[in-house]
């Protein structure tokens, strides 16, 4: 089934204890559609500066991602600069340009209206909600958040949470917009505020599910002794797990869980080095052979 | 089989944000015992103070903890202070009085040393290694640790990693015993130290094993919603792993994996209320109760 992702498409400059990056692919919805066109055919709603290169293009494009939504506008494309250190579970912001991305309103092509499974990357509980009243008939609607969002849009992202049907959000996150340092309660306290579901990343620590019809989950994070950088590993749990369901057309909460599986070994793939490069090396097989390893690992 | 632990056997003053107790019954060897008694009789190896009450041993008596090689000296009775906040991940230790304690040397009553599971709770690895010289032929001998000794005897601890089956400590521990941030790489390399198993125990986020013979293995905790007093948490975690494999007579990692759901059970249950209170309230049918719902909250 189709899958829309609306996201930044992003120049990273990356600093870790392995080694450092300039101006590399990156973005929310990059490293969702990557991970996600293992299962499925990507559409992705973004924008980019005049600066963004072809071959970015074509990396995209090589995955299979539908570009119709990505508009290339007059100035520069939206940047991070960021740092991890010690245990990398944190990444440290040392500077973000918004660039095109500060006047990005999604406008979704005709075509894209009809999609049936939607990411709403991390973006303003605005612009979030502007995506969703484009899209017709939606069956499952997932969306991410920051802590920006929850101190600073606390009712938008409230209004938001009774129109989605998952939110995936990371721990501290879950905390924050929740007001429980319990991880637990703080789950079923966001679940309380509409979705069906809840999916708290943990990064090293793997991810919870809180959901209405088929209660709580937990699964470990996929061991990976060398973690070369971080970035992009929650948006590609989320590619995993949504490529997953829309490549079955599933939406209920046990194939939520199942999905998980997936976005966890997704994400286990793009930290072992920077930027997309993971991707462009694994297939099919790679992916089956980590998911039985997964499965081994936590069974008990 | 038989199974013994040497370890402490204290008075605990907590303050949490769910209230305050004060010298209450803790310690790790009562953790480990009251868990453990739940699988099979348990031998305790400790010393406490003239000042320790009557009613305290009636309540490591009702468990079925074989008492007799607690010694009653002179003295006060080893005292624990210390509060947890926010999350509630880690302890902050306020004061710590050694007093009958700092001078034992512990003896193994002759009925103890034909002991088959032996769990050396936290303690010097001088010390440790002196009872496990005392044991005559053990079947699976587990040790824990903490900062101090990895920082003040790595010697003596590395000596000890050696002669024992497994080590379990806690996530920060295995990232300064081993040197690597990474706790997957912190593990492995622990492994590579000599014991057959290493678990690593991450509070709210569940435990790892790594096993030379049954590779590795991954659990969260189970869902508590509301933890009153962590407290014991992995003391009680390591005696239903325990107690587990001696009822059960097994050692081997696969064993271990299935050993370990038992100490997540336990641990969730401790932490529920202050000191032991949560083992004098439940008995077979709330263990296999939560056994089941943490199996259900682990399946895919």
């Amino acid at each position: 089934m189709s899958l829309l992702v609306v996201g930044t498409v992003a120049f990273d400059s990356v600093a870790t204890p392995h080694g450092r990056v300039e101006r590399v692919l990156g973005g929310s919805a990059t490293y969702f559609s990557f991970a996600a066109s293992f299962f499925t055919p990507v559409r992705l709603v973004s924008v980019v500066g005049e600066d963004f290169p072809d071959e970015f293009m074509a990396a995209l494009r090589q995955r299979r991602v539908d570009l119709a939504g990505l508009a290339r506008v007059p100035g520069r494309t939206f940047s991070w600069c960021g740092s991890y250190e010690g245990t990398m579970n944190e990444a440290r912001t040392l500077d973000v340009q918004l660039n095109v991305y500060g006047d990005f309103s999604p406008a979704l092509p005709e075509a894209f209206r009809d999609s049936r499974y939607v990411f709403l990357a991390n973006g303003s509980p605005d612009s979030q909600m502007r995506v969703l009243e484009q899209v017709r008939e939606p069956r499952l609607v997932v969306a991410d958040t920051m802590n920006l969002w929850i101190e600073r849009t606390p009712d938008g992202l409230r209004k938001l949470l009774e129109r989605i049907d998952a939110l995936v959000l990371n721990e501290g996150e879950a905390r924050m917009l929740s007001g429980e340092p319990n991880l637990i309660a703080a789950g079923e306290r966001i679940l309380a505020f509409g979705p069906r579901a809840v999916i708290v990343k943990k990064g090293e620590h793997g991810s919870l599910l809180f959901s209405r019809d088929g209660g709580r989950c937990a699964l470990p994070a996929f061991p990976v002794a060398r973690v070369v950088d971080p970035t992009g590993a929650g948006d590609s749990f989320a590619g995993g797990m949504m490529g997953f369901l829309a490549r079955n057309d599933l939406n209920d909460a046990a194939a939520l869980r199942r999905a998980m599986v997936f976005g966890t070994v997704m994400s286990s793939f793009v930290v072992e080095d920077f930027s997309l490069a993971p991707f462009q090396r694994i297939g099919e097989a790679e992916i089956w052979s980590r998911y039985h390893d997964f499965i081994r690992f936590i069974t008990v």
